[in-house]
């Protein structure tokens, strides 16, 4: 059993990872193993975002692991507030020590220029992307990554902060302004439309301020979605960089009249953190809620059965059935180990979020029938088993909508406008969720509230435009924001 | 153009790797960049691969990226002999020098144990699999990962030898001897079948002898291929590793008696050297030729025009081809570019092996014809626009299988049998390719070998028992095996 996420929410996240056979800390510090069960749940977003990628023209390639330090000095000026948390090779070789089979790193073998291991890839792209790039001829270049990559944390938590993670970093140029401009919007409306559509989040979509952008970023747009225990979690983010990394590694270009100008840069990510997202947006106290898209079976079956005879005959209801749902392309499994009870197998099964469970016993065999029940909403129904197909099809549809639809109504009532600021700390303090206000524009408040109350600008709405007073200075404001407390 | 094959291998291949916009060298040593047109051909062996591995019962997961130094102390006392050229990490931040922008290693950040960028994940696996193997029921475990390794190259080569490579690693564990050995077995048939049936790569099947085993392995299984210039390239190793990683990390389960036994292992692997056999057993002095299977483009339709009227007529035409051949899941490329001309064109795509080019002229529309050349072979056939599906989809399975049977003809021819040194030598020296002749099964005999002929022991083939003399010492032998120059 699980610790109830009423009664404390990171605990019952860390267990239910752990039951649900999703991650787990390995022997490396703040390194996850992500372990096949969550894997193929991670394999199944990239395979649908990888489609997404290509359908809108992009095309994957691979750029090293290490980054040698003096690229990141020429980043460095662009951003200086890049993280510097990062694993840094300095040897490339190891040697007997002579003792007790010890190994030590071998002096000798020092590294001229450390490298690093890549916490992004925009140095190492753009300093790739200067020998590609000539002409306008050879825009727009539009490649994606999928990558591991390494940022030292000093908290880690399963999927929301490893040092390593795997993700993918899109890196586009562009020969206008406007065209990297509408890439990067592209991009965040393609990650909405997955996290929405596909995982059936929903999320908030907008810019982010100033002192929340990427570094070396001139906008970044970013999709927010909100978790069951009331803070926000950054689900993706998609940056316009203007032709900041295309002056810090000189990327020019010839335009149709022959002069040079710089190009046009855009990058987008989204990571393994998106596997928290879904744990903590649709999980209840039983264990993990999978939307059918992602879920690796969609339907378990599970036969009561006393003895050998009656799991045969189960067992010939069970495989037609199977047969008959795969021939439909829906992910089935048959669990007919022996050894465990069903009542076992229905409480594994909840914990790993398979959305369907078919139970089938002696008398559903007389009486030409099966239990179903779906994990989201725990209703059990009997239907004739020739009826099994089109039931299960409506209802993986159904328990997508209602996930959506749960989620949706969650966040909206989790969306609080307030006018001042006693409210405003109220709500953040006591409520939770997004706190909708106006704000005067400034880093200064900004900072101010994240002091007193550790909420942030998560978003500012594309449609944020209007008058009002800054909900803590109380200065002329032209747009409202979301705040919230975040992951 | 490039370099002929004849002239200089080696340059050949490096300028076609470029030429073909495969892969390009980093600005980090030994690493490499793999281009968009490359990754794409990566990415389907990658697919093909994997549905092979899943449709025998493995799963994918994902392990970190880090080994800590003790984990391969462990292994160490197992494996003596393992390289330990490889990048290690010794801290874990950047900071400011407050001087011209540099960065430094902080000294402060000093990881209290190194970690070593994994160069296989044997140790950091086998430490994990300790927590999951409790009993025989939890065996056994099938498991994949689709990962980036680093081995530090002295002598880097793109695809062949690069330090950051690109592979999958399986690693097994099994409650008895005879399951693992099957296992590798079974997957060392899988990588024959794949080389041999999707790339079109001819390949010897069989074991490695002990100094070309994996250190920490009981028998290597591998398949080896003949590249055009004689020299062998390993294509894929499967390792039965006994119960030694068992034994280094403690690996034991409870039988169904209840008695604790250790683990039996295997692990096997295929990167993106595969690449470089691809390139160099299929390829001529025009450039990349491709499987059909490997192609991302399989046909490249070429209009031949004269102003945009031209372009025009054979554009509607050229559409309704590619439709039709896209219906029928053929990857179709219509190359409209406006300001190339034809001859361009054509050998541009021959640069990079598109199996098939239509040509469509102002002469083919009035005839109701269009042109189909053959990479392979450069054939050139008319035929009528209305038989193009039949035709490409004939031709198509056509280059596959010349491809394979040109390549098997070749590594058939470059089989020498000998039964005297002189012959050896000579064989190696001039003719190249395979020698295969009696050796005596010592590490003493293969090691001289080597030492004066640069060839070693590639493949010890399955069906290889019978009664001779030693090639080089005339002392009894039982197994003829296969020697070569490699890769």
């Amino acid at each position: 059993m699980l610790t109830k996420r009423s009664d404390n929410f990171s605990k019952w996240y860390n267990e239910l990872v752990s039951k649900a056979q999703l991650a787990e800390n390995s022997s490396v510090r703040g390194c996850m193993v992500i372990k096949p069960y969550g894997f193929s749940i991670w394999e199944s977003m990239k395979n649908e975002l990888d489609k997404k990628f290509k359908a809108t023209g992009h095309q994957n390639a691979y750029f090293p692991l290490f980054v040698p330090k003096s690229l990141f000095e020429a980043e460095e000026k662009n951003a200086e507030g890049f993280a510097k948390e990062c694993a840094v090779v300095t040897h490339y070789r190891l040697k007997n020590s002579g003792k007790d089979g010890k190994l030590i790193v071998d002096p000798e073998a020092k590294l001229e220029e450390e490298l690093i291991v890549r916490p992004t890839s925009e140095a190492i792209i753009w300093r790739t992307y200067k020998n590609w790039i000539q002409s306008y001829r050879d825009l727009p270049l539009l490649i994606n990554q999928w990558a591991n990559v390494v940022r030292w944390e000093m908290r880690p938590r399963l999927f929301l902060r490893t040092a390593e993670f795997l993700w993918q970093e899109g890196h586009t140029a562009h020969s206008t302004k406007k065209e990297a401009e509408d890439e990067a919007l592209l991009i965040n409306d393609l990650y909405a439309d997955f996290v929405e559509n596909y995982m059936a989040i929903p999320v908030i979509k907008g810019l982010k301020s100033e002192s929340e952008r990427f570094a070396g970023a001139v906008e970044t747009h970013c999709i927010e979605a909100l978790m069951q225990d009331g803070k926000a979690l950054q689900a993706g983010t998609s940056h316009f960089l203007g032709d900041n990394f295309a002056k810090a590694f000189n990327v020019k270009f010839a335009n149709q009249n022959g002069n040079l100008e710089y190009v046009w840069a855009t990058s987008w990510g989204v990571s393994t953190r998106l596997m928290g997202a879904l744990i903590m947006t649709h999980s209840d106290d039983k264990g993990l809620v999978l939307p059918p898209n992602l879920a690796p079976t969609q339907v378990v079956i599970v036969p009561i059965f006393k003895g050998k005879e009656q799991l045969e005959e189960i067992s010939i209801v069970a495989k037609k059935i199977k047969d008959e749902l795969e021939s439909k392309n829906v992910r089935v499994q048959f669990d007919n180990r022996e050894n465990l009870k069903p009542g076992f197998k229905f409480a594994e099964h909840e914990m790993k979020g398979i959305p369907i469970r078919v139970a089938i016993g002696p008398k559903d065999i007389e009486k030409d029938q099966l239990e179903l029940a779906r994990r989201d909403t725990e209703e059990k129904i009997f239907i004739k088993q020739s009826f099994v197909l089109n039931e299960v099809e409506k209802i993986l549809k159904e328990i997508h909508v209602n996930l959506f639809e749960r989620a949706k109504k969650f966040l909206e009532e989790n969306i609080t406008e307030v006018d001042n600021y006693d409210d405003f700390k109220n709500v953040i303090n006591q409520k939770g969720g997004f706190v909708y206000a106006y704000w005067d524009g400034t880093t200064e408040t900004e900072e101010k509230i994240k002091k007193e109350t550790k909420a942030t600008i998560r978003c500012i709405p594309y449609s944020s435009s209007s008058k009002g007073k800054c909900v803590l200075t109380g200065k002329k404001s032209s747009q409202k924001v979301y705040f919230a407390k975040s992951y």
